[in-house]
């Protein structure tokens, strides 16, 4: 069943529907369908709400609902499918007769117990409709933005992130629900979410076209194990990188990983290097554990790409300087040389026991006056390509004043800065507002270094295509 | 100055001092000797508090105090010197007359601003004396069981770690408080803290001597900039692995990290391959960055050696278990072979719809009883070394049953148990239980995987020496 060259299915509908068909809608708390229609609800969805039970006349949370998606009969944007498996081919077949322009399939029960036959004729269906069907066995799609939300997790358990640039597609239930958690308490927010489970129909090839064109996606997050088409991966992948960064943590890289791949997705995970030299090729930022997620996510939410490698330190502690430098130099980052020009203003602006060096070290007792005249000198400094801050918090001199000459700095910054906080409460209510205005805050130097050096790399390969 | 073969510093009168002279004591807050003096006020050291002022007659918050440490005539285990650089020789000098029995010297103003005369008065004094100076120039001690503590950074910004086993030296004092601070959000507690600044007198060699012989300390968690005397530095590191695992986190490690260090502590950092010999030729666990000292640091505290590298897991996402696999494999370990046993044990208590093999995905709706029949069942089995539990908290199954069915199971583990959260408020509230309970929690595969490598390869060198 391949499809043609530039055949992709358009995931718009499900992303921004009008109107929604939540088929096995319940009024019982805990059941499946109970819990998305309580997220359309609760959400505040701006369109039309029509739930479909067989077993419910009258009304379900307050709206009429239908017995079937055919007693509706008005125009259905997505049809979000939560009923056991063997309905499921008859209701997506009723769904396309009716129209309706995109479904989600959340109900597992499919090609992963060996029930090929049921997807298949999902499969078929969606064909003849020219329908993009997620799933099935899915979380499905949000998006606060348009609010659509078919997460059915307990609501309580699950932090849900702010509208923000990124979006984060997941071939794994569990890593997309788990991140979503995490990415919630990141200062960046979330443009689209999509767990798209057993890859029916719609597989990565067309999430990634859909993402590539999506103006409101800046930056892509994507946990995958293996890929189908893999002409058209790289195809896509290659278009994709040339308009925004895609980083991919590639699950099913070693020989337990594969076999653990294969029996979770059915994924042909394949060779490790062989995925590595395509993601190279197409330009895709390679995450190596799910932290490089989060870590990558944030400076490329929030940073200016930039080609050089020459980074700056700037800090208030002097083994963190050092380690810094360490970080910088085993991700291939170096130190500048600082013009005269810098000296000679830091020499007059830091107080004399400050060695004019780098990592620049300007002393325990810094305050944000003091952070803020370096600052200003390595960034109007041409020999310095981008600024590795550390604060720490713990000093005298580091208080609320200082998180905000950050920020200042960060809202006209013309080159990429990073910033390094470690510690407990205080430290965090500080990193946290830094966070929330859009710096990039990072726990230690290696962290920060990495975010660096993915963001270089791929500013290299927007540059000059390799 | 070389220092006669198993001549060491006994840090025992610093650590568990009955009296303590605060020589710069301060009524004035702000001051480094309020803040000193207003510490051993706080967590209410039981021992004798005498404040010493030059110019100071009558009382220091509400204790007398003295304007000379002759005055007091009464025994002195610690003297913390907080007084501008050039008076301190002179004061060194006076305690060693008066018997005083160690002492912590915060001030700065030697060695590292080029004032080697000072610093040189300093060493005379206390070979004269035979007495343990930690510093010039560093935090100094903390220990919360005997409640001492000289470190004198605002204390609303620095969160202080609960008694517990494990101890924390280093050499830079923002890499000291820095990490103090983050290690109170740890569930292992802290024995005892060092930072010693310049090494004037009390070096590396004497404090993992004493805290080698230390019964309170079960873990070393150390961050180092460079070795003074490499000889018998091998000579206590050989000496310490084999009772208790010391982690050691070495700044300066590449070209721009060894400048860094040599301007910072003017450290000798020295060839990054050759320290990397030593540390393994000693059992020295090696930290790659600072997030490894914790890490590390939970494990080694809270679970039981083991030599095996065959590392069970279990887990309710199917994702996390292809992500745990590619870090165990990629870390040096592997899955065990579950004996018959096992697997007829296993198919009798798991639903049909679980694979039993490896990594055990228990399903997404896996509850405590579930996770805890297969906790039961690798346990038992002789094929199995530790075990890697996946508990995915946004999961309907996943609640405090489960955080309590794993701490009951970790109060009689009797083989390693590492558990892997990764999400938000909800999950946190769970791995913060566990953690106070024991139980080492990290937010992704890869940090457990590594503790997990950490713990066999020490083991292993504890079993055979290499």
């Amino acid at each position: 069943m391949e499809k043609a060259k530039h055949e992709y299915l358009d995931l718009s509908p499900a992303f921004n529907p009008n109107s929604v068909a939540i088929i096995g809608a319940s009024e019982k708390p805990g059941k499946v369908g109970h819990v998305i229609m309580q997220n359309y609800v609760d959400i505040g969805f701006s369109g039309k709400i029509y739930p479909v039970n067989i077993n419910a006349e009258g009304k379900i949370m307050g709206y009429q609902s239908y017995k079937r998606v055919s007693g509706i009969k008005k125009p259905i944007d997505l049809a979000v499918i939560a009923i056991p498996a063997d309905g499921v081919p008859a209701t997506l077949e009723e769904c396309g007769k009716c129209g309706v322009k995109s479904a989600v399939i959340v109900s597992g029960g499919f090609a992963e117990i060996g029930r090929t036959d049921l997807q298949d004729k999902l499969v078929k269906t969606a064909q003849k409709y020219k329908m993009p069907v997620v799933g099935p066995n899915c979380l499905g799609i949000m998006d606060p933005l348009s609010r659509t939300d078919t997460l059915f997790l307990p609501t309580f358990k699950i932090d849900k992130p702010k509208i923000g640039g990124v979006s984060f597609v997941s071939q794994s239930g569990s890593v997309g629900s788990s991140t979503l958690d995490l990415i919630s308490g990141e200062g960046f927010g979330l443009a689209r979410f999509i767990s798209y489970g057993n890859a029916a129909v719609v597989d990565e090839v067309d999430i990634l076209h859909f993402l590539a064109h999506d103006e409101r996606t800046k930056v892509v997050l994507f946990y995958l194990e293996g890929v189908k088409r893999g002409k058209e991966f790289i195809e896509v992948a290659k278009e994709i990188s040339r308009i925004k960064p895609v980083v991919i943590l590639k699950g099913g890289t070693t020989s337990g990983g594969v076999s653990a791949a294969h029996s979770h997705t059915a994924s042909l995970a394949g060779s490790a290097a062989a995925y590595e030299a395509v993601f190279r090729q197409t330009g895709i930022v390679i995450a190596n554990e799910l932290e490089d997620l989060l870590y990558y996510g944030k400076i490329f939410a929030t940073q200016p790409l930039v080609t050089g490698n020459r980074i700056a330190v700037i800090t208030n502690g002097g083994g963190h300087g050092v380690l810094a430098s360490d970080a910088l130099y085993q991700n291939g980052l170096v130190f500048p040389k600082l013009s005269k020009k810098s000296e000679t203003t830091l020499r007059k602006t830091m107080p004399a026991l400050v060695n004019i060096a780098m990592p620049l070290d300007i002393g325990g007792e810094a305050d944000a006056q003091r952070f803020g005249a370096a600052l200003q000198t390595v960034t109007e400094d041409s020999n310095v390509d981008a600024i590795m801050m550390i604060a720490l918090f713990q000093t005298p001199g580091a208080d609320e004043k200082l998180a905000d000459m950050v920020i200042q700095y960060s809202k006209n910054g013309k080159k990429p800065l990073v910033v390094v906080s470690t510690g407990g409460k205080y430290t965090k209510s500080h990193t946290d507002i830094m966070e929330e205005s859009g710096v990039p805050v990072y726990e230690s130097p290696t962290q920060a270094a990495r975010a660096l050096s993915a963001l270089i790399n791929y500013s290299k390969y927007r540059n000059t295509g390799v």
